[in-house]
């Protein structure tokens, strides 16, 4: 018997059907003596089904508003879940974000969780009762309802697994955990069974989005083991927990791929002291996220700059450059090169050496030129050609030794 | 400068566009210096597809998950509308009906308004925002969402009004106003520009459903005027008020139909003491709204019974009488009539005489023959061949002087 957090994303509740599969599941874990506390969040869909009504009646629409607009979708969904969870003979009750005592700071759209009061969901516990959290939704202190962004249903299930100390907290979703790499592209990816919170950063932030940064980053801070799993079949998912020594035996324990990167290269600019910060100050004023960066002085006192950013920042990018360009004595800025940016992560990283070495042993034997690098504690990135990303992926997926040999897939 | 509330219905914000044409409206009172409360409901065909949804995954729901569910409709509204207002550079803010202070008693899905505390009203008022208040929900003394059930949102707007101490509710809605007759049925009918409570009760009990009895009723007992019009148009609608005595000028207000009754003939029962009350006890245990009743007593110890049902009662009437007659000795239940009901209503009927008489002559006049009175202060009622309805209607209409010759019509 134990205390789990079930968290079933959109997909899982996209309509009366899925539900029902929940609610299904939901009553096997109680059955089974647990007690259970279900997050949902809106049905798929429906948010940016609101979002484009409101936008329609207004292109700037009260971000208060909105939140009260946005709150709907899980509001339908955990009274829906708690009927059909009632059907099945299984005592449920709902409770909105603020009836479950998610209390937030008063940052409408982006609300941060400042404390959970869990009483009420306790209460509900005591009584044997799944108890039905909307996801992503909270209230704060003058009692205005708030939305925690993007994902933030994830971020709401691991608060309240923090708040009632849950034993686990099930993540459930559209993908079976976390794989070596995706399967789409290697073949014999295998499923991770444990990784760290710092590995699952690297992870999630590259592409592989099973998860927002920042729920993971909270388990982390507050120590919430948790599982990501399949809400569309039965097999064990990944479990994302605390560094523990074994873990660093592994070197590497996947490899990421973000498709979705831009390279920008500033040509010819003055090589002098505060001339790179004055570009990449004008890039942070317009709230473009840099990152891989690499500066060549060239010859006659005049410097390249090149550095990745998304790509839907690149237009944005330009025009912060190109106006920097001009308080700077000229330079060029070209932001037409798509590049795909592989990553190899890894806590055994820190222990063992020779990473880079295998990463760029193995690029090199398949042609794959290596246009930026950079290196943080437990990860090292490359970019490479946008059309090369598929092939190199396989290779270092290889050389690192991480496939099954026996396609331990989805 | 006046304060005003004003309560739109589902029709009225159906969808983004109407919405937009409720913003324009409320917008143009605010610019006129009024402080404006707005009511709204859930869009037209939301609270059915919620409910289909709830009966798909459970046969019965929970009505506490109800509540919690058909609260999502006016919480989308009032959004949306606050949104569309916004747009027009009118400051709003929306309130949902615990937000804005609706206490109701714990009665899910059929909740009573206890009180209501306007602070939060007010004090939005005070900085010259609209406030949007969303109908037909509350919450009670636990912070559980309650509901009031079909119609609603008519009281919520009422209750509020009493609350604010507005100078004038005003209900928006598909009818141009309170008429002397169905205008599609009878050509010549006017609307009515003012009718008492009584009056409006009687008439709205009767077919032409313009708004609920409990939302009339409550307005009567704490003297909200209110106004019903038409959200499509800017004629100005039916005041709905206090009786006063000029009122008492007219002796019939208008004429009013039900064509949704069934005539239920118990035939040859005995006629003892106590026969007829066994029958009526059965109707009231199986919940039938029994209407119009004549008893006559007939031949040999045997009498018959005559009374009234709405048509979609009628079976559960049958299983009720059938039983009843199983334990009296005999009898025959006969539901196969279907009736028309029609009413005279007029407070000054009380002070004028001849009213039955001019009735009955006009009936007679085209032959239409009546099956049954009941007779209230204020009204008159018969029932009558259904498939004479329409052409009943007419000649009564006329029989009373009702008709403005000229046609104002919607």
């Amino acid at each position: 018997m134990a205390r789990i957090v079930q968290k079933y994303g959109g997909t899982s509740v996209a309509d009366v059907e899925r539900i029902r599969c929940v609610a299904a599941r939901v009553k096997k874990c109680h059955d089974a003596g647990n007690d259970v506390v279900v997050v949902v969040s809106a049905r798929s869909g429906v948010t940016n089904e609101l979002i484009g009504k409101a936008r329609y009646l207004n292109p700037a629409p009260n971000d208060r508003e909105m939140d009260m607009l946005l709150a709907v979708g899980e509001q339908e969904t955990i009274a829906l879940t708690a009927m059909a969870i009632h059907a099945m003979g299984t005592p449920a009750v709902s409770r909105t974000g603020a009836q479950a005592g998610i209390l937030t700071d008063p940052a409408h759209t982006r609300a941060r969780i400042v404390s959970i009061n869990a009483d009420n969901i306790e209460a509900a516990l005591r009584d044997r009762n799944v108890v039905i959290v909307a996801g992503f939704q909270g209230v704060n202190a003058e009692g205005q309802i708030t939305t925690l962004g993007r994902g933030g249903s994830d971020l709401s299930a691991i608060a309240v697994a923090s708040a009632v100390k849950a034993d686990l907290c099930q993540i459930f979703t559209d993908v079976d955990g976390v794989y070596t790499a995706d399967p789409r592209v290697v073949p014999d990816a295998r499923k991770i069974p444990e990784v760290s919170y710092d590995e699952m950063l690297e992870l999630a932030s590259m592409g592989s989005k099973v998860m927002q940064a920042r729920a993971v980053e909270f388990a982390k801070k507050f120590g919430v083991v948790f599982e990501v799993r399949s809400s569309f079949n039965e097999n064990p998912g990944t479990i994302v927990k605390e560094e523990i020594a074994s873990m660093e035996d592994v070197v590497v324990r996947g490899v990421a791929v973000d498709k979705n990167q831009v390279k920008v290269t500033v040509s010819n600019i003055s090589d002098q002291p505060g001339t790179a910060s004055r570009v990449f100050q004008a890039l942070a004023e317009a709230e473009v996220n840099v990152d891989m960066i690499v500066q060549n002085v060239g010859r006659g006192g005049r410097a390249n700059l090149t550095f990745t950013v998304p790509r839907d920042e690149a237009g944005r990018a330009k025009k912060a450059v190109e106006t920097a360009l001009a308080t700077i004595g000229g330079g060029s800025v070209d932001v037409t090169n798509e590049v795909a940016k592989l990553s190899v992560v890894g806590v055994g990283m820190r222990t063992h050496s020779g990473v880079a070495s295998t990463l760029f042993t193995s690029l090199a034997e398949k042609n794959v030129n290596i246009q930026l690098i950079s290196t943080s504690e437990i990860k090292i990135s490359v970019a490479i050609d946008l059309d090369r990303a598929d092939e190199a992926v396989r290779a270092v997926h290889e050389a690192f030794g991480l496939g099954s040999g026996e396609g331990d897939r989805p």
